[in-house]
């Protein structure tokens, strides 16, 4: 690990907690806003990200052009690109989060006890969340838009790649805030781009109540390892599909194809079919030519290899069953029947998306049952797994720890809660 | 902090991981298991713990006469003591635990998308929770219940001196579990009482979804700080009460002395009292004397010294205002108004319990509103923050972060979600 201020330790810890004293000064200010000012400031603030587009696109193309002297890799120079298109997609998509319900203030629960107190249990913002991610500038921006509505501040630490393409965002964003009567600390940028930053944010567990790394598993595992501040880790997708006993050919290719292929890059594509001994004869020689068809390499299992030929499918190894590929590439498994299927799935699985394709009812209710993960499937593509497409109307990211939040997280993911006790007197005997 | 297993890493990091991975493969039995044979478990265990009242108590007068020859303080070992009754109450626990309704199963939400994919959302036990606390016994058999009745396995690890006494208690629930069909393993005690064990446990990310450590600061502190693994941290109450400009002084009277009198070394008890400047010169000289004659030391502000005089309160230190005493001490301060009374609490309190006494309707309203806090109180003493009190039924802890679980923590805390899509071929276009 770099250590840049050893020397003068001092300057980069308060130029961190000064970030966090404000951002945590404005989550008090926030979170009491009315929906009206925080949906004004989200207006304002796509208005603006239109209006400014050319000094936003100056920035990235700075961005840009220093991410290609220094040799950084062309797929990381696509994500950090802005487009005019871009720019108008990240604005669109905070006119969404404002026309979202507001979280804050849901009364959950109520009761009133015997002795005539009054108990209600209400949804409140988590208070500072710091999002750390990596090229995508675009991630500034959604990220923003959801911690604005949830009445969170939000800290925002991104890759060094994207520092001037983020800071002309989040300024936009700022302005906004301030001319809605908002606080502009609610949305913080860090700037300095140095490794130790981030160490010292770890630290500051005294206001800052969540982080949420987003990006890869290396980032993700340094946030988790390191932090002394609670973290929801998001996005790791080892997704199976799993070819039961009795099976429909029709859902499970289009199904298996679906999850494979129509976007490998995500957390929730396949990465390994799992097919039952009884199912692999039939299923197998079809589904891996179609598969391949499609620029899938296969790795498949002894039976499967026998099953398919050494031209279809390469010997996969241990490996292969813990790897996220996020690519055109698939381990495939014979397993004697839904038992092994559960338990490879329960030793190899991350707990994101696991779907069973099944015609029998017992089989699909003990899968949805046994497996533990954040979202079970019977006969539906794990690629279904996202906030978008299960209503919520926005996504900070998909869960994949059990604590606070599992599944894709929208706006109520960014929640707390609080009780509140009216009385007349009340003391306890 | 001592390092025990230098030479022999492998062996202490092999103890605590067979231990885990046994708790992990029977969360996977226990969070299927029916309500039916968690309850039969529980009521066998309770049964157990009378039946085998002699073996309990000779493991537990082990501890104390160790506990006494090592100069164990003697509130420390009335905390380890067991007595009959005492046996009776966890048993009486055990059985009411038995009667709450499971938590397992419910049913969140659910929709169904316009391609006619339907989701549920369900409450699913957490998995594997560890709990670390110090000399009480009954921690042992109070999160066994719980943990069992919400489906989930416990990993217990207790201070070294109720070693024994904690066996004696988990070998009569470990053989309820067996006689009623369950895992065994879904209650494991970690016997070996070194403190690098506990080191080793809070590398276990792998098995373990959740640490709640119960007990006093330096313990919170410590597993807060280093464990890898997400903790929810609990007990720290630095609670206060305001008396607003316009009051009711029996009321405020009989409040403030119930908050700070009727249990004082508990976490929901108030420690610091805030006055507004209008009420001071009436309520504090009134407030003070009643407190004194209960016994309580207090410690005020240059203006609180003024009013009652150096003989009713000695002088605070800015340490009064952040200190959780636990005892019959109170810190009191004159503040102007209620933005003083929030802007203070909100400075030093621990987001427990924070009470307003006022009949002014709109400063009711802003201090629940702006108070950070799990409970918020209006004319109710902050005593009532406890599971029981609010009628959960049962209690781990009282969570003050804001994170996963906020307050009182019942069966319902003690469980995650998943969501089970049933489709018919859906896939994503």
């Amino acid at each position: 690990m770099e250590v840049l201020f050893d020397s003068k330790a001092g300057e980069g810890r308060d130029y961190i907690e000064n970030i966090c004293i404000r951002a945590k000064k404005a989550s008090q200010a926030i979170s009491c806003a009315g929906t009206n000012a925080k949906n004004e400031a989200l207006l304002k603030a796509a208005a603006k990200l239109v209006e400014k587009k050319d000094l936003i696109l100056e920035a990235n193309k700075e961005d840009i052009s220093r991410a290609d002297e220094t040799g950084v890799r062309p797929q990381m120079i696509d994500r950090l690109r802005l487009t005019e298109n871009r720019i108008r997609d990240m604005a669109e998509g905070m006119v969404q989060v404002a026309s979202l319900p507001d979280p804050v203030g849901e009364i959950l629960w109520g009761t009133v006890r015997p002795n005539g107190m009054e108990i209600v249990k209400k949804r409140v913002p988590l208070g500072v969340i710091g999002v750390i991610f990596e090229a995508r500038p675009n991630v500034a921006c959604d990220c923003s838009a959801l911690t604005l509505k949830s009445g969170n501040a939000v800290i925002l630490r991104g890759g060094k790649e994207a520092v001037n393409s983020n800071k002309a965002i989040v300024d936009c964003i700022r302005e906004a805030l301030s001319e809605s009567g908002l606080p502009e600390d609610a949305v913080i940028f860090v700037d300095r781009t140095e490794r130790e930053y981030v160490n010292i944010l770890f630290e500051m567990k005294d206001y800052v109540d969540v982080l949420i790394p987003r990006g890869g598993k290396g980032l993700i595992n340094n946030v988790t390892e390191n932090s002394k501040i609670p973290v929801i880790r998001t996005g790791e997708g080892n997704c199976h599909t799993y070819i039961d006993d009795s099976y429909d050919m029709t859902k499970a290719l289009s199904i298996v194809l679906n999850a494979k292929t129509q976007r490998p890059s995500v957390c929730n594509a396949m990465e390994t079919l799992l097919v039952s001994e009884k199912a692999a004869g039939a299923f197998l020689p079809i589904a891996c030519v179609a598969l391949k068809k499609k620029g899938v390499t296969l790795r498949g299992c002894p039976k499967t290899v026998a099953t398919v030929g050494r031209s279809v499918a390469e010997e996969a190894t241990e490996l292969d069953w813990e790897t996220e590929y996020n690519d055109l590439i698939l381990a495939v498994k014979v397993v004697k029947n839904i038992d092994e299927a559960i338990a490879h799935i329960n030793r190899y699985g991350t707990g994101h998306s696991e779907a069973i394709v099944t015609e029998n009812f017992d089989n699909a209710e003990r899968f949805k049952r046994e497996v533990d993960a954040a979202c079970v499937y019977v006969n539906c593509s794990t690629r279904f797994t996202d906030g978008f497409q299960f209503g919520f109307g926005a996504e900070i990211g998909i869960s994949n720890q059990k604590l606070h939040a599992r599944g894709p997280m929208g706006l109520n993911e960014l929640t707390s809660i609080k009780y509140v006790i009216n009385g007349s007197g009340q003391v306890r005997e």
